[in-house]
Protein backbone atom coordinates (compact mmCIF):
# COMPACT_ATOMS: atom_id res chain seq x y z
CA UNK A 1 0.00 0.00 0.00
CA UNK A 2 0.97 3.62 -0.35
CA UNK A 3 0.54 6.94 1.39
CA UNK A 4 -1.28 9.72 -0.54
CA UNK A 5 -1.75 13.60 -0.27
CA UNK A 6 -3.38 15.97 -1.56
CA UNK A 7 -3.73 20.03 -1.04
CA UNK A 8 -6.49 22.32 -2.56
CA UNK A 9 -6.10 25.88 -1.81
CA UNK A 10 -7.97 29.26 -2.31
CA UNK A 11 -4.51 30.84 -2.74
CA UNK A 12 -1.23 29.70 -4.01
CA UNK A 13 0.37 28.05 -0.70
CA UNK A 14 3.32 25.97 -0.55
CA UNK A 15 3.47 22.23 0.54
CA UNK A 16 6.78 22.12 2.42
CA UNK A 17 5.95 21.28 6.16
CA UNK A 18 2.96 18.48 4.60
CA UNK A 19 5.15 16.80 2.01
CA UNK A 20 8.14 16.74 4.81
CA UNK A 21 5.50 14.42 6.77
CA UNK A 22 4.51 12.57 3.98
CA UNK A 23 8.00 11.77 3.15
CA UNK A 24 8.93 11.08 7.00
CA UNK A 25 6.79 7.67 5.95
CA UNK A 26 9.43 7.45 2.87
CA UNK A 27 10.91 4.32 4.86
CA UNK A 28 8.06 1.56 4.79
CA UNK A 29 7.24 3.48 1.33
CA UNK A 30 10.26 3.32 -0.14
CA UNK A 31 9.69 2.31 -3.85
CA UNK A 32 9.60 5.62 -5.83
CA UNK A 33 7.70 8.71 -4.90
CA UNK A 34 5.69 11.94 -6.56
CA UNK A 35 4.09 15.57 -6.88
CA UNK A 36 2.59 17.25 -8.95
CA UNK A 37 1.72 20.85 -8.50
CA UNK A 38 -1.14 22.96 -10.40
CA UNK A 39 0.19 26.91 -11.01
CA UNK A 40 -3.06 27.77 -12.84
CA UNK A 41 -3.16 25.67 -16.12
CA UNK A 42 0.88 24.50 -15.79
CA UNK A 43 1.55 21.15 -13.87
CA UNK A 44 5.20 20.80 -12.04
CA UNK A 45 5.95 17.17 -12.15
CA UNK A 46 8.50 15.37 -9.90
CA UNK A 47 8.91 11.95 -9.69
CA UNK A 48 11.90 9.37 -8.46
CA UNK A 49 11.91 5.67 -8.72
CA UNK A 50 13.84 6.39 -5.07
CA UNK A 51 12.34 6.47 -1.96
CA UNK A 52 11.29 10.28 -0.45
CA UNK A 53 13.73 9.97 2.20
CA UNK A 54 16.51 9.45 -0.22
CA UNK A 55 15.98 11.41 -3.53
CA UNK A 56 17.52 15.00 -3.85
CA UNK A 57 14.49 15.46 -6.14
CA UNK A 58 12.41 15.49 -2.46
CA UNK A 59 14.87 17.00 -0.79
CA UNK A 60 14.57 20.47 -3.80
CA UNK A 61 10.67 19.78 -2.70
CA UNK A 62 10.97 20.04 0.42
CA UNK A 63 13.09 23.15 0.98
CA UNK A 64 12.20 25.26 -2.53
CA UNK A 65 8.49 26.54 -1.83
CA UNK A 66 6.62 26.00 -4.70
CA UNK A 67 2.87 28.02 -4.27
CA UNK A 68 0.37 25.76 -6.12
CA UNK A 69 -3.54 26.18 -5.20
CA UNK A 70 -3.51 21.88 -6.05
CA UNK A 71 -1.08 19.33 -5.26
CA UNK A 72 -1.30 15.69 -5.75
CA UNK A 73 1.37 13.64 -3.93
CA UNK A 74 2.09 10.08 -3.20
CA UNK A 75 4.88 7.67 -1.65
CA UNK A 76 4.92 4.10 -3.03
CA UNK A 77 5.03 0.82 -2.17
CA UNK A 78 5.16 -1.32 -4.97
CA UNK A 79 2.02 -3.52 -5.31
CA UNK A 80 1.37 -4.15 -8.53
CA UNK A 81 3.98 -3.12 -11.36
CA UNK A 82 8.22 -3.27 -10.76
CA UNK A 83 10.04 -0.50 -9.21
CA UNK A 84 10.52 1.95 -12.06
CA UNK A 85 9.86 5.70 -13.20
CA UNK A 86 6.95 4.83 -15.27
CA UNK A 87 5.27 3.22 -12.62
CA UNK A 88 5.85 6.43 -10.04
CA UNK A 89 2.73 8.29 -9.29
CA UNK A 90 0.93 10.48 -9.95
CA UNK A 91 0.00 10.22 -13.51
CA UNK A 92 -0.49 12.72 -15.94
CA UNK A 93 -2.60 12.85 -19.09
CA UNK A 94 -4.35 15.33 -21.16
CA UNK A 95 -7.89 16.00 -21.58
CA UNK A 96 -10.08 18.86 -22.72
CA UNK A 97 -6.89 20.55 -22.91
CA UNK A 98 -6.14 20.84 -19.18
CA UNK A 99 -3.90 18.38 -17.54
CA UNK A 100 -5.02 15.45 -15.58
CA UNK A 101 -3.38 14.23 -12.33
CA UNK A 102 -3.99 10.75 -10.40
CA UNK A 103 -2.57 9.06 -7.61
CA UNK A 104 -3.68 5.64 -5.82
CA UNK A 105 -3.70 3.99 -2.90
CA UNK A 106 -5.36 0.34 -2.87
CA UNK A 107 -5.15 -2.31 -5.36
CA UNK A 108 -7.03 -3.66 -8.54
CA UNK A 109 -7.46 -7.06 -9.06
CA UNK A 110 -8.00 -8.50 -12.51
CA UNK A 111 -8.67 -4.19 -13.99
CA UNK A 112 -8.11 -4.90 -17.60
CA UNK A 113 -10.50 -2.56 -19.66
CA UNK A 114 -10.71 -1.94 -23.23
CA UNK A 115 -8.80 0.85 -23.60
CA UNK A 116 -8.83 3.02 -26.87
CA UNK A 117 -6.42 4.77 -28.56
CA UNK A 118 -6.63 8.10 -27.38
CA UNK A 119 -5.02 7.13 -23.49
CA UNK A 120 -3.15 3.93 -22.95
CA UNK A 121 -0.84 3.18 -20.07
CA UNK A 122 3.17 3.47 -20.23
CA UNK A 123 4.13 1.85 -17.42
CA UNK A 124 2.12 -1.80 -16.34
CA UNK A 125 0.50 -0.11 -12.65
CA UNK A 126 -3.62 -0.50 -12.32
CA UNK A 127 -3.23 3.10 -11.20
CA UNK A 128 -1.94 4.09 -14.49
CA UNK A 129 -4.53 1.70 -16.15
CA UNK A 130 -7.28 3.60 -13.84
CA UNK A 131 -6.40 6.83 -15.13
CA UNK A 132 -6.56 5.64 -18.44
CA UNK A 133 -9.64 4.21 -18.24
CA UNK A 134 -11.15 7.21 -16.52
CA UNK A 135 -9.74 9.74 -18.77
CA UNK A 136 -11.59 8.12 -21.97
CA UNK A 137 -14.46 7.26 -19.82
CA UNK A 138 -15.13 11.22 -19.24
CA UNK A 139 -14.60 12.08 -22.61
CA UNK A 140 -17.23 9.72 -24.03
CA UNK A 141 -19.59 10.97 -20.98
CA UNK A 142 -19.08 14.73 -22.23
CA UNK A 143 -18.77 15.79 -25.29
CA UNK A 144 -17.14 19.20 -24.43
CA UNK A 145 -15.59 20.46 -21.28
CA UNK A 146 -18.52 20.07 -18.41
CA UNK A 147 -18.88 21.95 -15.27
CA UNK A 148 -17.19 20.85 -12.07
CA UNK A 149 -20.35 19.31 -10.61
CA UNK A 150 -21.43 17.36 -13.85
CA UNK A 151 -17.42 15.85 -14.23
CA UNK A 152 -18.17 14.99 -10.53
CA UNK A 153 -21.69 13.12 -11.31
CA UNK A 154 -19.65 11.04 -13.67
CA UNK A 155 -17.14 10.84 -11.80
CA UNK A 156 -19.31 9.70 -8.90
CA UNK A 157 -20.61 6.43 -11.65
CA UNK A 158 -17.17 5.54 -12.13
CA UNK A 159 -15.97 4.91 -8.92
CA UNK A 160 -17.53 2.25 -8.37
CA UNK A 161 -16.91 0.50 -11.56
CA UNK A 162 -13.03 0.84 -10.29
CA UNK A 163 -13.63 -0.10 -6.58
CA UNK A 164 -15.23 -2.91 -6.97
CA UNK A 165 -11.79 -4.85 -8.75
CA UNK A 166 -10.35 -3.91 -4.81
CA UNK A 167 -9.61 -0.82 -3.07
CA UNK A 168 -9.47 2.38 -4.77
CA UNK A 169 -8.47 5.22 -2.66
CA UNK A 170 -7.86 8.17 -5.10
CA UNK A 171 -6.74 11.71 -5.52
CA UNK A 172 -7.55 13.18 -9.06
CA UNK A 173 -6.76 17.00 -10.20
CA UNK A 174 -7.20 18.82 -13.01
CA UNK A 175 -6.07 22.09 -11.53
CA UNK A 176 -9.90 23.30 -11.39
CA UNK A 177 -10.60 20.79 -8.03
CA UNK A 178 -9.71 18.21 -6.17
CA UNK A 179 -11.27 14.89 -6.01
CA UNK A 180 -10.87 12.14 -3.34
CA UNK A 181 -12.50 8.73 -3.58
CA UNK A 182 -12.29 6.18 -0.47
CA UNK A 183 -12.06 3.15 -0.20
CA UNK A 184 -10.84 1.71 3.11
CA UNK A 185 -8.61 4.75 4.28
CA UNK A 186 -8.50 8.81 3.40
CA UNK A 187 -8.91 11.65 5.64
CA UNK A 188 -9.30 15.50 5.09
CA UNK A 189 -8.41 18.47 6.95
CA UNK A 190 -9.70 21.96 6.53
CA UNK A 191 -7.52 24.61 7.59
CA UNK A 192 -8.68 28.11 8.06
CA UNK A 193 -8.67 31.50 9.98
CA UNK A 194 -8.36 31.34 13.48
CA UNK A 195 -4.98 29.76 12.14
CA UNK A 196 -2.77 27.94 14.60
CA UNK A 197 0.46 25.92 15.09
CA UNK A 198 0.17 22.35 13.98
CA UNK A 199 3.05 19.57 14.56
CA UNK A 200 3.48 16.52 12.29
CA UNK A 201 2.69 13.23 13.58
CA UNK A 202 6.30 11.44 12.43
CA UNK A 203 8.37 14.23 13.49
CA UNK A 204 9.30 16.65 15.83
CA UNK A 205 8.35 19.83 13.35
CA UNK A 206 5.67 22.12 14.25
CA UNK A 207 5.01 25.44 12.57
CA UNK A 208 2.69 28.36 13.32
CA UNK A 209 0.65 29.07 10.21
CA UNK A 210 -1.00 32.19 11.70
CA UNK A 211 2.15 34.68 10.66
CA UNK A 212 1.83 33.10 7.58
CA UNK A 213 -1.55 33.62 6.46
CA UNK A 214 -4.65 36.09 5.96
CA UNK A 215 -7.90 35.83 7.65
CA UNK A 216 -9.66 34.88 4.15
CA UNK A 217 -6.90 31.98 3.46
CA UNK A 218 -8.42 28.71 3.16
CA UNK A 219 -6.33 25.21 2.65
CA UNK A 220 -8.18 21.42 2.22
CA UNK A 221 -5.82 18.47 3.19
CA UNK A 222 -6.27 15.18 1.87
CA UNK A 223 -4.28 12.05 3.76
CA UNK A 224 -4.16 8.51 4.23
CA UNK A 225 -3.32 9.26 7.78
CA UNK A 226 -3.91 11.94 9.47
CA UNK A 227 -0.46 14.19 8.77
CA UNK A 228 -0.73 16.52 12.18
CA UNK A 229 -1.30 16.30 15.78
CA UNK A 230 -4.24 18.59 17.25
CA UNK A 231 -6.29 19.18 14.42
CA UNK A 232 -9.37 17.71 13.28
CA UNK A 233 -9.15 15.50 10.21
CA UNK A 234 -12.07 13.72 9.55
CA UNK A 235 -11.87 10.31 8.00
CA UNK A 236 -13.32 9.41 4.80
CA UNK A 237 -16.33 6.76 4.86
CA UNK A 238 -15.76 3.50 2.20
CA UNK A 239 -17.41 4.57 -0.81
CA UNK A 240 -17.10 8.49 -0.35
CA UNK A 241 -16.02 10.95 -3.36
CA UNK A 242 -15.41 14.27 -2.11
CA UNK A 243 -14.62 17.41 -4.65
CA UNK A 244 -12.44 20.12 -2.88
CA UNK A 245 -12.02 23.53 -4.29
CA UNK A 246 -11.09 26.86 -2.99
CA UNK A 247 -9.84 25.53 -0.49
CA UNK A 248 -13.48 24.16 0.35
CA UNK A 249 -15.02 20.73 0.37
CA UNK A 250 -17.87 20.70 -2.11
CA UNK A 251 -21.72 19.73 -1.05
CA UNK B 1 14.07 32.99 -30.24
CA UNK B 2 15.15 29.66 -27.99
CA UNK B 3 17.82 27.50 -27.47
CA UNK B 4 17.46 23.61 -27.73
CA UNK B 5 19.76 20.57 -26.51
CA UNK B 6 19.18 17.05 -27.31
CA UNK B 7 21.08 14.14 -26.13
CA UNK B 8 20.75 10.68 -27.79
CA UNK B 9 23.20 7.57 -26.56
CA UNK B 10 23.85 4.33 -26.53
CA UNK B 11 24.43 3.92 -22.98
CA UNK B 12 22.73 5.80 -19.65
CA UNK B 13 24.50 9.23 -19.40
CA UNK B 14 24.12 12.71 -17.23
CA UNK B 15 24.02 15.59 -19.22
CA UNK B 16 25.05 18.02 -16.78
CA UNK B 17 28.32 19.50 -18.36
CA UNK B 18 25.90 20.14 -21.50
CA UNK B 19 22.79 21.32 -19.34
CA UNK B 20 25.80 23.71 -17.76
CA UNK B 21 26.58 25.22 -21.01
CA UNK B 22 23.08 25.56 -22.22
CA UNK B 23 22.43 26.96 -19.08
CA UNK B 24 24.80 29.83 -19.50
CA UNK B 25 22.86 31.22 -22.21
CA UNK B 26 20.46 31.71 -20.13
CA UNK B 27 20.61 35.60 -19.35
CA UNK B 28 19.55 36.29 -22.51
CA UNK B 29 16.68 33.28 -22.76
CA UNK B 30 15.44 34.05 -19.52
CA UNK B 31 11.56 32.68 -19.94
CA UNK B 32 12.01 29.54 -18.42
CA UNK B 33 13.32 26.24 -19.38
CA UNK B 34 12.76 22.71 -19.03
CA UNK B 35 14.48 19.26 -19.81
CA UNK B 36 12.77 15.91 -20.27
CA UNK B 37 15.22 12.55 -19.64
CA UNK B 38 13.66 9.32 -20.49
CA UNK B 39 14.66 6.39 -18.64
CA UNK B 40 13.04 3.35 -20.56
CA UNK B 41 9.76 4.49 -20.73
CA UNK B 42 9.58 6.59 -17.95
CA UNK B 43 10.10 10.35 -18.35
CA UNK B 44 11.56 13.02 -15.77
CA UNK B 45 10.15 16.44 -16.76
CA UNK B 46 11.53 19.29 -15.13
CA UNK B 47 10.13 22.90 -16.22
CA UNK B 48 10.66 26.42 -14.55
CA UNK B 49 8.87 29.78 -15.47
CA UNK B 50 12.03 30.96 -14.02
CA UNK B 51 15.75 31.84 -15.80
CA UNK B 52 17.44 28.74 -15.57
CA UNK B 53 20.28 31.31 -14.16
CA UNK B 54 17.98 31.35 -11.27
CA UNK B 55 15.90 28.27 -10.73
CA UNK B 56 16.69 26.15 -8.03
CA UNK B 57 14.90 23.45 -10.21
CA UNK B 58 18.21 23.61 -12.93
CA UNK B 59 20.43 23.58 -10.04
CA UNK B 60 18.93 20.55 -9.13
CA UNK B 61 19.94 19.48 -12.56
CA UNK B 62 23.31 20.88 -12.84
CA UNK B 63 24.15 18.73 -9.80
CA UNK B 64 22.25 15.15 -9.39
CA UNK B 65 23.34 12.99 -12.23
CA UNK B 66 20.25 12.08 -13.54
CA UNK B 67 21.51 9.05 -16.52
CA UNK B 68 19.17 8.65 -19.63
CA UNK B 69 19.67 7.59 -22.87
CA UNK B 70 17.55 10.55 -24.45
CA UNK B 71 17.18 14.51 -23.57
CA UNK B 72 15.42 16.91 -24.66
CA UNK B 73 16.52 20.72 -22.77
CA UNK B 74 14.89 23.92 -24.14
CA UNK B 75 15.69 27.44 -22.03
CA UNK B 76 13.00 30.12 -23.69
CA UNK B 77 12.62 33.38 -24.97
CA UNK B 78 9.15 33.72 -25.39
CA UNK B 79 7.75 34.95 -28.58
CA UNK B 80 4.17 33.71 -28.89
CA UNK B 81 2.20 32.90 -25.19
CA UNK B 82 3.11 34.42 -22.18
CA UNK B 83 6.12 33.65 -19.68
CA UNK B 84 4.01 31.02 -18.04
CA UNK B 85 4.48 27.56 -16.76
CA UNK B 86 1.83 25.87 -18.93
CA UNK B 87 3.82 27.51 -22.11
CA UNK B 88 7.30 26.08 -20.94
CA UNK B 89 8.57 23.77 -23.22
CA UNK B 90 9.22 20.76 -23.80
CA UNK B 91 5.87 19.78 -23.67
CA UNK B 92 4.57 16.06 -23.20
CA UNK B 93 2.09 13.79 -24.02
CA UNK B 94 1.29 10.37 -24.39
CA UNK B 95 1.09 8.16 -27.74
CA UNK B 96 1.17 4.12 -27.98
CA UNK B 97 1.83 4.03 -24.45
CA UNK B 98 4.75 6.28 -24.91
CA UNK B 99 5.54 9.90 -23.39
CA UNK B 100 6.48 12.01 -26.60
CA UNK B 101 8.43 15.13 -26.10
CA UNK B 102 8.92 18.42 -28.19
CA UNK B 103 10.83 21.36 -27.82
CA UNK B 104 10.86 23.94 -30.62
CA UNK B 105 13.28 27.12 -31.48
CA UNK B 106 11.41 29.94 -33.49
CA UNK B 107 8.15 31.01 -34.40
CA UNK B 108 5.11 29.36 -36.75
CA UNK B 109 2.78 32.62 -37.98
CA UNK B 110 -1.01 31.72 -38.36
CA UNK B 111 -0.62 27.99 -37.57
CA UNK B 112 -3.89 27.20 -36.28
CA UNK B 113 -4.79 23.19 -37.58
CA UNK B 114 -7.90 21.51 -36.91
CA UNK B 115 -7.25 18.99 -33.72
CA UNK B 116 -9.88 16.48 -32.67
CA UNK B 117 -10.13 15.58 -29.28
CA UNK B 118 -7.13 13.53 -28.30
CA UNK B 119 -4.53 16.20 -28.28
CA UNK B 120 -5.65 19.77 -27.06
CA UNK B 121 -3.28 22.60 -26.40
CA UNK B 122 -3.22 23.48 -22.25
CA UNK B 123 -0.80 26.66 -22.95
CA UNK B 124 -1.33 29.02 -25.81
CA UNK B 125 2.26 28.37 -27.82
CA UNK B 126 2.74 27.79 -31.39
CA UNK B 127 5.06 24.77 -29.84
CA UNK B 128 2.52 22.91 -28.40
CA UNK B 129 -0.30 23.04 -30.91
CA UNK B 130 2.17 21.97 -33.02
CA UNK B 131 3.39 18.70 -30.97
CA UNK B 132 -0.57 17.83 -30.96
CA UNK B 133 -0.70 18.33 -34.47
CA UNK B 134 2.24 16.05 -34.61
CA UNK B 135 0.38 13.32 -32.29
CA UNK B 136 -2.23 13.25 -33.83
CA UNK B 137 -0.76 13.53 -37.85
CA UNK B 138 1.20 10.52 -36.66
CA UNK B 139 -1.59 8.84 -34.92
CA UNK B 140 -3.66 9.24 -38.53
CA UNK B 141 -0.69 7.71 -40.47
CA UNK B 142 -0.27 4.57 -38.36
CA UNK B 143 -3.03 2.26 -37.17
CA UNK B 144 -0.62 0.62 -34.34
CA UNK B 145 3.15 1.32 -33.35
CA UNK B 146 4.88 1.81 -36.35
CA UNK B 147 9.01 0.61 -36.98
CA UNK B 148 11.07 3.91 -36.02
CA UNK B 149 12.14 4.63 -39.64
CA UNK B 150 8.53 4.34 -41.02
CA UNK B 151 7.91 7.30 -37.81
CA UNK B 152 11.03 8.93 -39.69
CA UNK B 153 9.25 8.72 -42.97
CA UNK B 154 6.03 10.85 -41.52
CA UNK B 155 8.10 12.94 -40.04
CA UNK B 156 9.30 13.91 -42.77
CA UNK B 157 5.88 14.67 -44.75
CA UNK B 158 4.80 16.34 -42.20
CA UNK B 159 7.80 18.72 -41.05
CA UNK B 160 7.22 20.77 -44.37
CA UNK B 161 3.74 21.75 -43.46
CA UNK B 162 5.36 23.39 -39.78
CA UNK B 163 8.11 24.68 -41.35
CA UNK B 164 5.73 26.44 -44.25
CA UNK B 165 4.18 28.85 -41.36
CA UNK B 166 7.87 29.82 -40.13
CA UNK B 167 10.88 28.47 -38.85
CA UNK B 168 10.96 25.16 -36.91
CA UNK B 169 13.97 23.96 -35.29
CA UNK B 170 12.95 21.32 -33.22
CA UNK B 171 13.58 18.10 -30.92
CA UNK B 172 11.16 15.16 -30.42
CA UNK B 173 11.98 11.81 -28.41
CA UNK B 174 9.65 8.86 -27.27
CA UNK B 175 12.73 7.58 -25.40
CA UNK B 176 13.60 5.31 -28.36
CA UNK B 177 15.08 7.73 -30.94
CA UNK B 178 15.61 11.26 -30.67
CA UNK B 179 14.04 13.41 -34.02
CA UNK B 180 15.90 16.82 -35.04
CA UNK B 181 14.67 19.42 -37.84
CA UNK B 182 16.77 22.26 -38.78
CA UNK B 183 14.86 24.99 -40.21
CA UNK B 184 17.35 27.51 -39.65
CA UNK B 185 19.60 26.67 -36.83
CA UNK B 186 20.41 23.70 -35.25
CA UNK B 187 24.37 21.57 -35.11
CA UNK B 188 25.11 18.16 -33.42
CA UNK B 189 28.07 16.26 -32.73
CA UNK B 190 29.13 12.78 -32.16
CA UNK B 191 30.94 12.03 -29.09
CA UNK B 192 33.14 8.78 -29.11
CA UNK B 193 35.99 6.57 -28.95
CA UNK B 194 38.85 7.76 -28.48
CA UNK B 195 37.37 10.69 -25.92
CA UNK B 196 38.80 13.69 -24.90
CA UNK B 197 38.35 16.88 -23.49
CA UNK B 198 35.69 19.19 -24.48
CA UNK B 199 35.29 23.10 -23.20
CA UNK B 200 32.36 24.90 -22.91
CA UNK B 201 31.86 27.67 -25.79
CA UNK B 202 30.45 29.80 -23.24
CA UNK B 203 31.99 29.20 -19.42
CA UNK B 204 35.49 28.52 -17.96
CA UNK B 205 34.70 24.34 -17.75
CA UNK B 206 36.44 21.41 -19.18
CA UNK B 207 35.81 17.91 -18.77
CA UNK B 208 37.81 15.15 -19.35
CA UNK B 209 35.23 12.73 -21.03
CA UNK B 210 38.53 9.42 -20.91
CA UNK B 211 37.86 8.37 -17.60
CA UNK B 212 34.59 8.83 -17.49
CA UNK B 213 33.59 6.23 -20.42
CA UNK B 214 34.01 3.07 -22.42
CA UNK B 215 35.18 2.46 -25.60
CA UNK B 216 31.78 1.37 -26.90
CA UNK B 217 30.12 4.43 -25.72
CA UNK B 218 28.38 6.43 -28.17
CA UNK B 219 26.59 10.00 -27.78
CA UNK B 220 25.12 12.23 -30.20
CA UNK B 221 24.19 16.14 -29.33
CA UNK B 222 22.44 18.41 -31.13
CA UNK B 223 22.27 22.04 -30.00
CA UNK B 224 21.21 25.07 -31.67
CA UNK B 225 24.67 26.85 -31.21
CA UNK B 226 27.71 24.89 -30.57
CA UNK B 227 28.04 23.84 -26.91
CA UNK B 228 31.73 23.44 -27.32
CA UNK B 229 35.00 24.16 -28.61
CA UNK B 230 37.59 21.88 -30.05
CA UNK B 231 34.85 19.10 -30.81
CA UNK B 232 33.37 19.21 -35.15
CA UNK B 233 30.24 20.12 -34.51
CA UNK B 234 28.03 19.93 -38.16
CA UNK B 235 25.42 22.23 -39.07
CA UNK B 236 22.42 20.60 -40.18
CA UNK B 237 21.09 22.35 -43.48
CA UNK B 238 17.39 24.18 -43.82
CA UNK B 239 14.79 21.25 -44.15
CA UNK B 240 16.69 18.34 -42.77
CA UNK B 241 15.04 15.84 -40.41
CA UNK B 242 17.54 13.82 -38.82
CA UNK B 243 17.15 10.41 -36.45
CA UNK B 244 19.69 9.32 -33.67
CA UNK B 245 19.27 5.77 -32.40
CA UNK B 246 21.74 4.28 -30.12
CA UNK B 247 23.99 7.43 -29.83
CA UNK B 248 24.27 7.31 -33.64
CA UNK B 249 22.91 9.25 -36.72
CA UNK B 250 20.51 7.03 -38.72
CA UNK B 251 20.89 6.83 -42.43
Amino acid sequence: MCQLLGMNANTPTDAMFSFAGLACRANEHKDGFGIAFFEDRGLRHFIDARSAAASPVAELVKHYPIRSDCIVAHIRKATQGRVALENTHPFVRELWGRYWVLAHNGDLKGFAPRLHAAFRPVGDTDSERALCWLMQELSKAHASVPTLEELTLTLAELMPVLAGHGSFNMLLSNGQALWAHASTKLHWLLRQHPFGAATLADADLSVDFAPLTTPGDRIALVATEPLTVGESWQAMVPGELRMFVGGLPAG
